[in-house]
């Protein structure tokens, strides 16, 4: 299992007249969650797209469970729980202190500049291996 | 079967450097979609907030298909396809032309203004059954 | 001078915890009016990009003078007043109804993929020439 | 004068087709600049904003110089160079590492919940006058 953590701190154009996060912003929110792993396991999304590879989002989820609001410093947990075969998955929570505020996950893929569909590369597989932690050693962060 | 179609025509804010639409913008158009379904059924979104009731998104989901590009002309279907309880569901598409770029669905509950989930009032059960229509003509339209 | 008017209607996306639209919006209001503009006078911008020209902002600035609201229908008007050298400039007022909310301006010039500045094309320019009008006559609209 | 300086990490949310920043967004920044301009003078936002007072966005400019990119770290530098009168203004320059990239400003001006103008709260002129260096020892940071 991978598991990282990333630091938001909620920007007022966030909010909505709802007075808390609008909802679309969680998947802004996991997108950093993965550049940082990126970064954390040695192969940054810019390399990746310098490379000509794309990595793009194949589908999305989230589930709202209490709203996360102005200028709240927020952790976004991200987890990948299986090793990434032609498709790959992210899992992710929001937290603010103890409070689990959503959840979600997202699929990628890659491809290649036209959209065509390519295994992940060897050196992201080798990253992802080497990161990888057995899940109780894991959870235990 | 309740279905509506709004029309979006893609924004330059709404691409982003992979000269495609930035993923979490399909949730910001599954609301215009919301918006102009209550308006059409004459339950606007603004007469159910000023009444003090809001319909926050508890879920939402995504899958990316095709990719929408700057400037398309694009058709957000909404579906709901089963009468609402407690909570409920909208079903999108998103079409260009022919096209199907991307589906989703969001799920909802009435709440107070403390956030306190509520039953979905008479009003809006109501207009929702005046506007409910068996499905295999709805799918004619 | 050049005068047209597009028509927005604010998304709940667009609003902040204030219950007004964030400021950085209307940014995103004018870029519509521009589009629409050049759809008017006969060069719409996937065009102008379509040869290799970018059209990026150079200045921009607004003066907000009263808040525009979730779901108002809002008029973007969008005046080019002198016709473009080098550079050129674009002023804008939002206007919900009779009432002005807010005012801005942009500049703009030319440029090639790699950042270069270029002279405006001289369709460009020929068609300014054609849609443009007597100030007199203009505001008369 | 008062000078502080935040960092930002451009998100790809905030890029274009254009592969730079879209240009709204900068307002965006000055104002994570502001938040962490009034934090660190001991009057965070926040607590503005729970006293009942609104900090709204009078007027804002930038002139955009260069594009910022994905993944480019910044330097959003703010600066306050007259003390708050009815209205006050901050001016800033976004810097990625010796590159100036972009100057702007914006001017403010508290209200009441119902948009009434105020003066200046007694405490906010305290923390900003606790806060003043003259200029020449400001610019030597």
């Amino acid at each position: 299992m991978i598991h990282t953590i990333s630091q938001i701190r909620v920007r007022y154009a966030e909010t909505d007249r709802m007075d808390v996060v609008y909802h679309s912003n969680y998947l802004v929110w996991f997108e950093t969650a993965r550049i940082l792993m990126l970064d954390e396991i040695g192969i940054p999304y810019l390399e990746i797209e310098a490379r000509g590879l794309r990595l793009p989002v194949l589908t999305a989820t989230a589930e709202y469970k209490r709203p996360a609001r102005f200028d709240d410093r927020l952790e976004i947990h991200l987890f990948m729980r299986e090793k990434p075969r032609a498709r790959f998955r992210f899992e992710y929570e929001v937290r603010h202190g103890d409070t689990l505020l959503a959840t979600g996950s997202t699929s990628h893929g890659f491809m290649d500049k036209h959209g065509k569909g390519l295994r992940p590369p060897e050196e992201f597989l080798a990253k992802i291996d080497a990161a990888w932690k057995p899940q109780a050693a894991a959870t235990e962060l």
